[in-house]
């Protein structure tokens, strides 16, 4: 039996609850998912700044965790604090858009990425993870997340015409990205000319990947554990990490 | 039940063997390991015209298993023909050095690599994967296959000499990359600052993976399987495959 | 008068005084430097967990300030949250070791950095900034805080041996990162064959820069202002700069 | 008195007759063109698996003439298994798509690539040979073989707009990838902003220029000679140049 | 007080004396701002020919003020000769262009840069300062510099179309390069969605803050000094510094 | 009877001399060999002060000799304004280092490079031609061209020594950069692991092969001739050329 974290980093539990439902359809019989909200911050995030600050709620919400759990799934398109995730936890760490990109590279020569609204942070993410030139184009389609609720149908529509674009620019399977088009790639996929990826379907299966493989954790350079740092004003769980 | 074609790309069976050995004790316990061998080919590929002239090799052969396996991983350092045969097949295909390299992007920020011999080729492949940045370094042991029989000992310290040097360099993970290095993960794990990643047990670990998310294949751009193709010479199954 | 607020982003008091000293050295006359210290996070800042926590705790300090100050420079060799900080706060926001690369830029044709231990999260930081090909080397000279302190002139030759290093593969500056390699500069520019660059003094002048030219913060893309975010458990001021 | 082999990739004798027209037209005085058609393998390439069966084909052909020819030409626009025939023959070995991209560095700044069909895979092939960062642009035309035989002004017309299209982009010349296209850059050159280039008589030339060098074959590395392989059901040709 | 050698590239004393005005307008109370055009040389610079010519008549011109003025900033949108300039002086020299480009990089993540005709050498010189990856995009507007005199508003609704239009791939902030764009980002900025960059305005404070940075030059390497360097038929102060 | 202009960058006629004898050594038969010495500039070109300088006088140079060659090869291994000459001329230019890169590209898949000095503006040259990718690094020996004419073999062991680092490196091939080392190729080619590229030669045949291809120039783009261009005190052909 696995235990996987499942780690909402915004504040709104109804997104965790969504995500946790998500991460169980597509989880292997043998993985039990936990889902958790972090204690302060952002509603959603959708802008630096919240992003930033959610990175410090999800790592204290992983915290708490830490030593319970077999890995941790990011439940998060920007795949907010990733690196320092990896760094401060003791198991594996998987981010959810990282995961569907590193699926989209063995889907093909090339993927796309549609969003809901800016694609900007999505091609920094990208880029970030090292896979730029594996990426064929970004797409933001101009929707909103009520707007996805209420007429899925005239949403789905306009992001089928997004995927239709990427794959004529080369993409041989389309990220979506952001909890508002979760579902839509089971609801579109066969009407899509590529594959659509689902971060939450592809981060659950890579975080199983991980814990199968039980790889040690590197001993030195910069994804050591923490040991004896100090600080001031965290929750106990994460001063703890800290300290090592 | 799922079934997965473990295809050598070399015509020489001993290696076929351990590498099916190495995808049994790796695969999770619903996957059936089919071991093949090609028809023709190089003995061993450790060269440019032997890694072009086995990717018709491989091809040939996974022709063959075409609608009677749920994916293939290939066997073989290289990559060979990884891209073609991910195109022509209707089922997953990934590729053990590709696997690693891809959970080294989840295991830190770069990963290295160590072969024996030269290093040329596996820059190459980590470049054709789009990886270059998150490639710390390579190192070439001055070892051979029979040295690496004769004396795991001597060849092992070797290793761990090159692991350390890349770790040094930056590498939080590094890649086994070679048939002749199969096994050496788990027996110098220990010993090791980080990581070593072994492609056959990531290969089979992402086949599996792939078979789970069960995504389509491209219905269009240079994925799509062939279709109406002509051919001379060919093995049946490869060219009906063509014909598609 | 510019009003120029120095936000360090750990919580030791000391490092905001030794910062806000250079600061003041450094500053045009007009300049006022008002000295910061976050109110939680890390004593220091040494791993990614660490980072990304005194990602919040900054930007919480900063929105203490949003409307008060000119401009902000953040007092970490991080360049902790600079993007997060850049959209969020009304006025230009200035990173010390992004300030010292672009001076660098304007030295010649390619700079180096030093710093106390590991190198590779300097190394991800110059790529963020887009700017990884004028980059000739990184070194990690082996010394401490506490050793700069008690044998300056011990450390500040291992520097200038790094910094020597450096020069012969191309780096025609040098830019010394961190706060423990404050004031070594100074000490020791004249035996350096290439300008050392101290992230305070780029930053001040970087920081006076951007003030004269006055530019406007962009209307829309992932630079905007926030408006209308909700969020939980965050400082008033925070929260407010959230909501817009 | 130099040889030149002309080596077509796929098994039509029609195409290879009329490259072997090509070559000859475009060949200095000196230069005798003996023009070759593999005994198995793909009517046409137009697949990555057809590509990959392609370059076995392609090895064997070129092994029966080792030690009797002073270079040879791949007549095949994906150059096909190029590395691999640079490093196993004796003499040297020109693609004709490479030979026009680095005419066409030697055209201007950029280049631009127009071909029937898809372009993905002829992106890959100029980042392969490491020259994106000039590549102005790729086009694909909409037209068939048959068609540019049958209504040669008509798909000429749709060729010349894809020039002006990518000379807009910034191309200073136009690569004319693909067998269906020989023949259109004399055609349509006066028409034409910028130069077009034409993949056999670039080769050609390039070839000549390599014999004249007279360069030496590297003694180690991945490039030099095969030496004591074995192999299985080979050519006695192919299986002999491997032996060394 | 400090004296700034603001130094046209081009003949056109007209152009030289606009540029004098807008440094003065930019410059800080202290800053002497003296103006000089070329001896030799084209007109307007508008073609790659006319600026490698440029490239000498400016060196000459710089040459004659070496050991009287604290900076350079050269007066032309092609950073001409920057380089060989920063090497030759013995004070630091910036480039109009690069100093708006190095701004752009602290005005959010990427810059777009707006000139009239042809975009290619602009391009390019961005991938010199090795920006690339900072470049949203490049728009070049159809106008010439007579057009914009005669019909500002006419001319300014293109340049606002051209930075909406590049605002739109992510550009934060938006580069006006060119003469004739001079007074532009004044005219526009109320209208513009993103900051306008005026080279002339940004070059002056670069200049002003490398003053106060004081740097010295690298004692070796590509940018130091000449010295003990022949010449035949330079201007005498061009052939002294070539002396050293 | 092809006309090939061999045009030197500085103003020693002894290194005119030299290279003139190289290329007639290097030339097919039918080609005639006009070498021509500026009239202004460096004696040597070792500062990128005295590569621009040289920049305008091989233009001038150049443009005496406009409608009156075939084909010119920039005898300096710098390049010196290659991109211009293109431009301006009504026929091909080559550089000599341009051309050894491009033939180094056809000799396996990285190409290295050695000079006598510093290696730095190398590296950019290779950059700037947009081939970083497949240099496998460069060498620079400790040695002046005095030493190389007095002490031919104790030079040519550091020059072998260097190659020998290279080609563990990666290279397949080096080239020779610098008019010192002209002839060391032919004197060394069969003590080295890999081929040794003489610009001259290469540069020599390239020429050659761009004359034969008969490309027409570019009508638009930034190789466009000029026209109408005007211009104060350059050489009356000079003048001519940009008027057009």
């Amino acid at each position: 039996m696995m235990r996987l974290l499942v780690a909402n980093a915004n504040t709104t539990a109804a997104i965790t609850e969504a995500c946790a439902e998500a991460a169980r359809a597509a989880a292997a019989p043998g993985t039990e998912i936990i889902a958790a909200t972090p204690r302060f911050g952002p509603a959603v995030i959708s802008s630096r700044a919240e992003n930033a600050i959610a990175g410090h709620a999800l790592l204290e919400l992983l915290a708490e965790h830490a030593g319970r759990v077999d890995a941790c799934l990011l439940a998060v398109s920007h795949d907010t604090a990733l690196e320092a995730a990896r760094q401060m936890m003791p198991c594996p760490v998987v981010g959810m858009t990282e995961a569907a990109c590193l699926v989209g590279c063995m889907a093909g020569s090339r993927f796309g990425l549609v969003t809901f609204g800016g694609v900007d942070t999505y091609r920094e993410l990208v880029a970030r993870h090292g896979l730029a030139s594996r990426l064929a184009g970004l797409a933001g389609v101009a929707a909103t997340p009520p707007e996805a609720v209420a007429d899925p149908e005239g949403v789905g529509a306009k992001v089928l015409a997004a995927v239709a674009g990427l794959a004529a620019q080369g993409a041989d399977s389309v990220v979506l990205a952001g909890a508002a088009l979760a579902g839509f790639d089971r609801r579109l996929q066969a009407r899509s000319p590529v594959a659509l990826l689902d971060g939450m379907a592809c981060g659950v299966r890579m975080a199983e990947l991980l814990v199968a493989l039980d790889l040690p954790k590197p001993r030195g350079g910069s994804y050591a554990a923490c040991s004896g740092r100090d600080s001031l004003g965290l929750s106990p769980a994460l001063a703890a990490l800290l300290r090592g």
